[in-house]
């Protein structure tokens, strides 16, 4: 360690805290600065024909000479799912584990960037080098293989980052997490632990995913005679390898279905963290060659996607398979806050084409629960506690948690996107503040959709939009064609031609009304329709479409 | 009983099954037809800008000569809530418990009905007739009080209808369900059960309304300090006075806040099924005068509903309170389906401000579960299942319970709203359709709102709307202005200069195109413009805004 001037670590969260999603932290260090994951975020109910947010790197731009890299925790989208949107402007390297590097490359081919990025595979228990920093990966277990935690060394202090994590003792592949080198790196001295909120509010443990694949081999043993179909999350590889277990076991043959699902199995079994025996993945077109009691199908669609494969099956959308009562279909999943809705629409549709449907049981959280948060926070003994990962409500549930520990509450840090803390042995502080936001992607377009344009969506969503267009002559503001009155997800025309012949009249009234007055302006002309239009819908229907005004110039 | 030409009872429900809400079922006797409630629904997702639905009564309306009245089971909105809309065309007497029909006539006086409509107020265990039905009403419990169920007596056997319900032995108010009564009506013989499915999932007992005053008495003994908010549905007058209770026991004084809170406290009052001690119920004005720890506010909003009480509170926007670390906030209430992220949003908010949030354990719901399910089939042996109240999945969970019970799988039916259902102790079997459906309420335009137009929402929703408006004049199809490219909701135009001067282009081409080709036809015209922008915005965006072209004519 450099004895010279040694300058405080500090930690800047640019998306990840308070919302679900978005997950990306800078970690800087003089003029060095790593990056932790570079994830995405969903869009919320009223971010309306949005596909997906990503955080806004600004900060990392303004500093792209300091920045050394992103590391990656583990390949869920809210990790990995930003990087072909922010890696064309921050051209750094990435360091993965194997699996999460396979996904990402996926990714980045997609996007045809895979040739520009450099990227490196790197192994639990490695430790690299990126400018003042050493990064060590850490074995976890998560609901993804190759989840990694990260000690994060500087000559400020030492900093573990969980990553999203479980304690799970006896994993479906592979070790369990490494829990005797969280407890070495603590016994050295830990400034902060950085630990996944998103059970926090969960009392106990959770189970292990091996308990599962004990409850779907009941399931096989008591639905011998229906066709199974199995929906979960395509990047969980161990629970595909559960259900393949129990597939071979109880004879059944394999399909897969949903492009995802095929495209991380087909990733998954590359890089040799599936073991699929032979003669055992049949394809969809295939199914027809056998009896419903000798095939299990694995799909996409347990958060009731609307597109995703079992939705299109529950709602005859699907083009190769038809449910019916000679089906059992399981989620093994449990629905993510908001999705509620659609999956009970989805097992309603199952329900009523008379398949069984198994919801409860099959499934296990990826999450640590409170105990698994404590065993970690007793094996690291940090002297600082930022959590990470989780609503504020989960944050604060942490918080809880770690002051029940011993932590002093002022060495408890509920960080906000975009604040800088400051930290090393003598103290820690929030000191200051970097541009942060949430970047919307709409199809092509990056940025390009803003409050403006979903306000606009907002209000055509709610009332639609009536638009009312004339031409008039150029200097003599000669009205030569309308008002006339269009609409659209306003009311249905065909059934209100009173109320929109009235509406042309109201139009014309206020037009000739401004004429009349010699108002030359178009503005106000325009300004004056609006608000007429505006006042008569609100009093014949009590809605309020948006009013769109348009003067056409004629010389 | 008239023994001349008996008939078959038909059973038609109209809305309430194999969804929630919208509860309306008719029952028909030769001539006479009774109705059992008169719901609303909550708009679903994909129902942009609707406020509320309710049920198609075109079958009644045709037949009004038979209608002899409707009868109620409670007074919640998915029973009660379709009145004032369908009551105008269905001009007949309602028949309900004091309470309910207390709440029914503050909507009545809302829509200036009130006068207009005959009402009779009814008590359990009283019987009425209404042409060849008697219809007796049975005290049962509920999250609302004034629940009942109905024996629904014919010349061709008795259905008892549970309307919504649970077993309480020990009610806050008045009396347990008056189970001695179904046992009566079970021994004489009863054609057909229609129970509550809304909790079939559900194994074991739904708890005592009473354990919630248990609860409320510790969080009050362990929360002397902070002021208490204390945020339930209105219509659960019980839970409201137990909260009164503890406040009183605890020398609380008793804040009242959110429109129908208020309005459903002061019915409730009036009526007598409210006791508040002198002295307790201040103003919000005067909540002033006094310190955190002697005030407990009721409020609304516990489902997160973004206009109601607490969400104002929550952020910022109400008022009259401000919420800080002075506050504990308890959910009564568990998230409805759908509500789950709205009310993890406030929790969010309140966490942030620095209040303590307790959502767990406030709250037991009003729906029976597995067991007392099975009690009511027990006492009432019914000969014919027709599970109601609930989703599909719901109904099929009461299915199996009822055929696990003995019923014969023959004899259970999962009906679905319009089909009628024909019963006498020889049988019973669907017989034919009535035309049901969905209305929806958009501000004051009932109906008409469709299909067309709620589809046009949601593509605007998704990606806005392009105008290309172009002037013609009328004889030469000469361009006399234009074509104009307008936006709303689809790019940030002050950004997206380049491409609108692009989308100009394309459409300039298109009209010329065909003017070129004299092509005459303003809808080919039309088409033209909106085939070229349209594939011209999918290429450059991948979006898919509504094209709609206009065209100007000028004489």
């Amino acid at each position: 360690m450099r004895e010279e001037t040694k300058e405080k670590l500090k930690m800047i969260p640019l998306g990840g805290l308070g919302l679900i999603g978005m997950n990306m932290t800078a970690f800087q260090y003089k003029d060095s600065i790593v990056v932790v994951d570079c994830g995405l975020a969903f869009p919320e109910d009223d971010m309306l024909g949005i596909d997906l947010v990503i955080p806004d790197v600004t900060f990392l731009k303004d500093n792209i000479d300091m920045v050394k890299g992103i590391v990656f925790t583990h390949g869920h989208e809210d990790h990995i799912g930003a990087v072909p949107y922010v890696i064309k402007d921050l051209p750094v390297a990435l360091y993965a584990t194997k699996l999460t590097m396979g996904l990402m490359e996926r990714k980045l081919e997609e996007h045809d960037l895979l040739k520009s990025t450099k990227r490196k595979v790197v192994k639990p228990g490695q430790i690299i080098t990126l400018g003042d920093f050493r990064i060590e990966f850490i074995k976890t277990n998560h609901s993804i293989q190759d989840a990694v935690a990260l000690a994060i060394y500087s000559p400020a202090g030492t900093v573990v980052h969980t990553g999203d994590f479980k304690v799970d003792y006896t994993p479906v592949f592979g070790d369990a997490i490494d829990l005797q080198r969280f407890a070495e790196i603590g016994k050295k001295g830990v400034l902060a632990l950085l630990c996944d909120s998103t059970n926090a509010e969960r009392p106990g443990f959770t189970a292990s995913e091996r308990t599962v694949g004990r409850t779907f081999d009941n399931i096989f043993a008591e639905h011998k005679n229906t066709r199974l179909i199995i929906a979960t999350f395509a990047s969980n590889v161990d629970r595909v390898q559960q259900i393949i277990n129990s597939a071979c076991k109880y004879g059944r043959k394999v399909v897969v279905e949903g492009r995802s699902m095929v495209n991380v199995i087909t990733t998954a079994q590359e890089l040799g963290y599936l073991r699929i025996p032979e003669n055992t993945l049949i394809d969809l077109e295939t199914m027809k060659n056998y009896t419903d009691e000798q095939i299990c199908l694995i799909t996409t669609g347990s958060q009731g996607e609307s597109m995703a494969a079992l939705s299109r099956m529950a709602s005859s959308m699907h083009k190769k398979v038809t449910i019916g009562p000679g089906d059992t279909v399981i989620f093994s999943s449990n629905p993510i806050p908001g999705n509620e809705k659609a999956v009970s629409k989805v097992i309603n549709e199952l329900t009523q084409k008379g398949a069984e449907v198994i919801f409860q049981d099959a499934h296990v959280s990826g999450h640590a629960c409170q105990e698994e948060i404590k065993l970690i926070y007793t094996l690291v003994r940090p002297k600082y506690a930022v959590p990470v990962h989780g609503e504020y409500r989960h944050l604060t549930a942490q918080a809880k948690i770690a002051a029940s520990l011993g932590i002093e509450p002022d060495n408890i840090f509920l960080l906000k996107a975009g604040e800088v803390l400051e930290m090393d042995e003598e103290g820690a502080a929030i000191t200051g503040q970097v541009p942060v936001g949430s970047i919307l992607v709409d199809g092509l377009g990056v940025g390009d959709v803003g409050n403006i344009v979903l306000r606009d969506r907002q209000h055509l969503a709610e009332d639609g939009i009536v638009i009312a267009v004339m031409a008039l002559e150029k200097y003599s503001n000669q009205v030569l064609s309308g008002p006339d009155i269009v609409s659209r997800g306003f009311v249905y025309v065909r059934e209100a031609e009173d109320l929109m012949e009235e509406a042309q009249e109201v139009a014309e009234d206020a037009v000739y009304n401004c004429l009349d007055h010699h108002v030359a302006d178009w503005a106000k002309i325009k300004n004056s329709m609006r608000d007429a239009l505006g006042e008569f819908f609100w009093k014949r229907t009590k809605r309020k479409p948006m009013i769109l005004p348009i003067i056409m110039e004629v010389e």
